[in-house]
């Protein structure tokens, strides 16, 4: 497995070298979807989940962590390219650093490849890393509260998984408050309420992902 | 309720500003607890379990945020102390703006002063506050593996709390795996599992943070 230590980018123009790798993925056809949460909300979980449903889509997976590679061993463990980025430190990814992950995997094998983000909900919200898709993870356990503390997040991201949903009877958690919290922030957010572990919510989350790959595609 | 708007501070030296604090803390007596965790895990739940545990303790709260002012109100409700800083935006709360939420409560009716910093496992590491403790806490749900993705947060801490421990047959998290991962970073980190709704471990941890402010007077 490929483990590849990242500084941050020298240049001071994010959002062109996001543009640039935008431009590039399309060309490629491949869907970079940019996975953020906090710490333990269940990015891998998920993933592994997504991995082993949607075996008609080849996903490829960028992991970025300050240290370790045990998320990538476990991706990689399922069969999927995966490869592993240590940020130097840094509590999220630019669009430099992300084009330095993707230039590292094998472009012609990939749908859909998803950078899981550094374990953060605050600074990756302020960095556009060149994804054509934003998805954050909000965990049961953690609180319906979070879209009022951590609001850029929300407002930055297509969609909001609310994962570990088999947890619900032992949280205090309101789906739709949390729900409708979100969607102050941001009118156009999809919600997913879901268990990767049981499974329950996972059919239209997926079926969510394929339609945006397919627009994805299909836009001149 | 006060809520003070704060943006980082403009003086370069953080480290002169902590020290600064901590010695202005000390002649008051008070212990400064700098209290660290991602978003989710507890923090103000603990917090409020302490202050109706502990009440021969003054203990009062700075709540660090980047919007919303519910914790503050939360712990207000309970009769103690507590002022709602909002952070600009930002990620951490350096040793100025710590002193600027200090300067902004009683000081002479305080016996332990809480800084319940901004949601996040990774950047609040890496700036000195001024407290004269450095606690974070890890719940359940997130995960026994956390030590080895943000090792510079268990470096910093004297003490780590594993909360949600009534969470415990619900998730797969070794508490004496995480404790030896802890501890492999810092020799020297004292490891508190509870639950702050049962009240199982709190008596164990109330009674390090009594020795520890006692020890924090009777130091020349």
């Amino acid at each position: 497995m490929k483990v590849i230590e990242l500084k941050a980018s020298v240049t001071a123009s994010n959002d062109r070298d996001a543009d640039e790798l935008r431009r590039e993925m399309r060309e490629k056809g491949v869907l970079l979807v940019n996975l953020m949460s906090a710490p333990g909300a269940g990015k891998t979980t998920l993933l592994s989940r997504l991995i082993r449903d949607m075996d008609g889509t080849r996903i490829a997976v960028m992991e970025a962590d300050i240290e370790s590679a045990v998320d990538a061993e476990h991706i990689e463990a399922l069969g999927a390219q995966a490869i592993q980025v240590h940020t130097d430190g840094m509590c999220h990814m630019d669009a430099g650093m992300t084009a330095r992950a993707w230039h590292a995997m094998d472009p012609d094998a990939i749908d859909l490849a998803v950078l899981e983000n550094v374990g953060n909900l605050i600074c990756p919200a302020e960095y556009d890393t060149g994804a054509g898709c934003n998805i954050m993870i909000l965990s049961v356990p953690e609180g319906d509260d979070k879209p009022l503390k951590y609001p850029l997040m929300f407002s930055r991201c297509d969609a909001l998984v609310i994962s570990k949903l088999d947890a619900l009877p032992y949280f205090g958690f309101d789906v739709e408050t949390c729900a409708a919290r979100a969607r102050k922030l941001n009118p156009e957010i999809r919600v997913f309420p879901l268990s990767a572990r049981t499974g329950e919510g996972m059919a239209e989350f997926e079926a969510w992902l394929l339609d945006r790959l397919d627009a994805w595609r299909r836009r001149p």
